[in-house]
């Protein structure tokens, strides 16, 4: 399999992000529990936070926020996380080794970004025909999700823990409709990492390019078509003028898991409260921000079909060969990789488990549901 | 509409709850952020939990420890909230009342089961052919949910906080098959709330009856089918030996939301720490057990399967005259409950844009996912 391990999502992140790092650095407001009845004997402590995002993707940027201001507000003001863009401190895809090197104390960012060090960080973000956001929190949370991504992410110096889930991505807009595996053959696709991989084996000719530049590429036909997020995190680039047709499902992100990596050396020096509020702050900022995503792209998915966006589904003959093409880049990544088969035989067991289960009450409710307007 | 307010799952959890009374109360793990270098000035504070379930039923009362344990954790161990079964303070279908007048501080339980006060009490819980779990949290988090709520228990002296969500439920068991709406026509059916009223419509003949009673009743054919919740729950009341057909989706609960009351006098009285570890504690709990569900029902379902249960989807004509039926009930509804129309006017919206959504990728994702082993 080719590693394509330079991940342009991040990539784009990383030079939006160097572009507003000019801006004066946020500072947190007064958490309202910094009451003067209330003292602690715990010590000031303050952390910088290294995100993999510009403040321009408020959806996963807030996240982090959210984080810190709930850090902040359960230990009466004494823990401090101030949060740099990405760029600020360090590029977006180096947030990882800003952790493990203690450049900052924490990161926000997508274990996926970092494929290129091992494919089995992809994990704690997401692979192809994967996991969706509930399925993903079940194995994390109550599988063993979280302690094989503890124990896999030992060796980095880092203690994860969830920062939040996109949810189920869109396939991206096209310049053109595609409606077989043939019209997949030379299509210049921006897409990257574990999808890219894979649709490679297809005939697509996987491209790299920074989010900034994906705009003109496609008006000029340099490039053919792109992925990005989904509704309310496209709209914000325009791609509608340019590729018209926007394809669903995004099969390589049923769902995206966002992080913090805490340093493990930062962690163990923490007070227990600390420790319990970076615990329970992290999970409530998780659930919100797959609440926000849920919340804003219905409305952003809306004034794009008003605005003449083509919605188009990829055919079955297209998802089959890709889901073809999936099983077998796991299964020769599993052969070469003992750290990437340790995590993906458990978790393939629990995916297949889940998908049984989600397919029978959840599916058949959705379904018709779904349908059916009040 | 006929109100059938006596809601019968919560009634079997107040009488499993009373049957454990007699259990001597579990105390509290000492929290480990208990440590003596940790000190704070805040006031040790003693809560007591009504619960409407038995410990029995560990996906919901455990939600309540979860939460209860890590507001300890998060307050030195100063905030202890002691938690009750159904029935050892109030009877389960009693909580909501014994947080109003102050009997105790605080309550874990689900709107809908005080459908009786007020129909617009539901909307706290689930309402027929309404939102997913994610798209509820959505409501709450993001949306107008919380703010319409909290508006509306205010005349009840509570602040409402999420405690949990099981997801879609199964639509219970049943001893013969039935394909058509004609066959709806007599059926002895334990259901309650605003299905029960909905099915009525339909000529379903809703039944009463406690948790505990329900299987020797489905074996005399006394009634002709029961709902309970989903594969982990039902499991364990042994429904499968004497009603075979196991019947999805269960469309008035495509997801059910269970909430903490807490009593707005004692809020008001809390230190702004002790706060900012409710409002964090009770959203942790709440991810957690949806997690919860989604880990044990996969295999719940299995063993079931396994023992010869035979899963059937409830047919399009039956969906569809229920969704009619529902209909008819909204409006009807709406017509005469001006707190009901303030909330179901919101939500109707809100519901409509999400089905649109999750109608693209998301489902677009799951039905082919879903389908595919790997």
């Amino acid at each position: 399999m080719k590693r394509r391990s330079f991940l342009l999502k991040a990539s784009a992140a990383a030079v939006a992000g160097t572009a507003m790092a000019a801006c004066s650095k946020k500072e947190q407001a007064p958490a309202p529990s910094a009451a003067p009845s209330v003292t602690t004997g715990n010590p000031a402590i303050e952390w910088r936070l290294a995100s993999s995002f510009p403040k321009s993707i408020d959806t996963i940027y807030g996240t982090a926020e959210l984080f810190a201001n709930r850090v902040k507000s359960l230990t009466d003001g004494k823990f401090n996380i101030k949060i740099f863009a990405a760029g600020e401190i360090v590029p977006g895809l180096q947030v990882l080794d800003a952790v493990q090197n203690d450049t900052v104390q924490v990161g926000h960012t997508a274990g996926y970004y970092y494929y290129g060090k091992n494919p089995a960080m992809a994990f704690d973000t997401t692979v192809p025909f994967g996991l969706t956001t509930r399925q993903q929190n079940a194995w994390m949370l109550q599988g063993n999700g979280m302690k094989l991504m503890r124990e896999f992410f030992s060796d980095y110096n880092i203690v994860n823990f969830l920062g939040g889930n996109t949810s189920a991505q869109m396939g991206g807009w096209f310049r053109k409709e595609i409606r077989t595996v043939a019209d997949l053959q030379g299509l210049k696709y921006r897409i990257a990492g574990f999808a890219g991989a894979v649709l490679s084996r297809l005939g697509v000719v996987p491209q790299q390019i920074a989010g900034g530049d994906i705009y003109p590429a496609l008006e000029k036909g340099t490039i053919d078509a792109a992925e990005w997020v989904g509704p309310y995190d496209d709209e914000k680039l325009g791609f509608q003028k340019v590729a018209p047709y926007y394809y669903y499902p995004g099969w390589w992100e049923g769902s995206a898991q966002l992080s913090f990596y805490v340093s493990a050396k930062e962690w163990a020096k923490l007070p227990p409260l600390y420790q319990a509020a970076i615990e329970t702050a992290s999970l409530e900022a998780h659930t919100q921000m797959t609440a926000k995503y849920d919340h804003v792209n219905p409305q952003a998915l809306a004034r794009l079909l008003e605005n003449g966006v083509k919605l188009r589904p990829f055919s079955r003959e297209i998802l089959e060969a890709c889901f073809k093409a999936t099983q077998d880049a796991y299964a020769e990544e599993r052969e070469k990789n003992p750290a990437f088969k340790k995590i993906f035989d458990d978790w393939r067991v629990y995916r297949n488990n889940e998908a049984a289960w989600f397919n029978v009450t959840e599916q058949a409710f959705a379904q018709f549901s779904f349908q059916h307007k009040l």
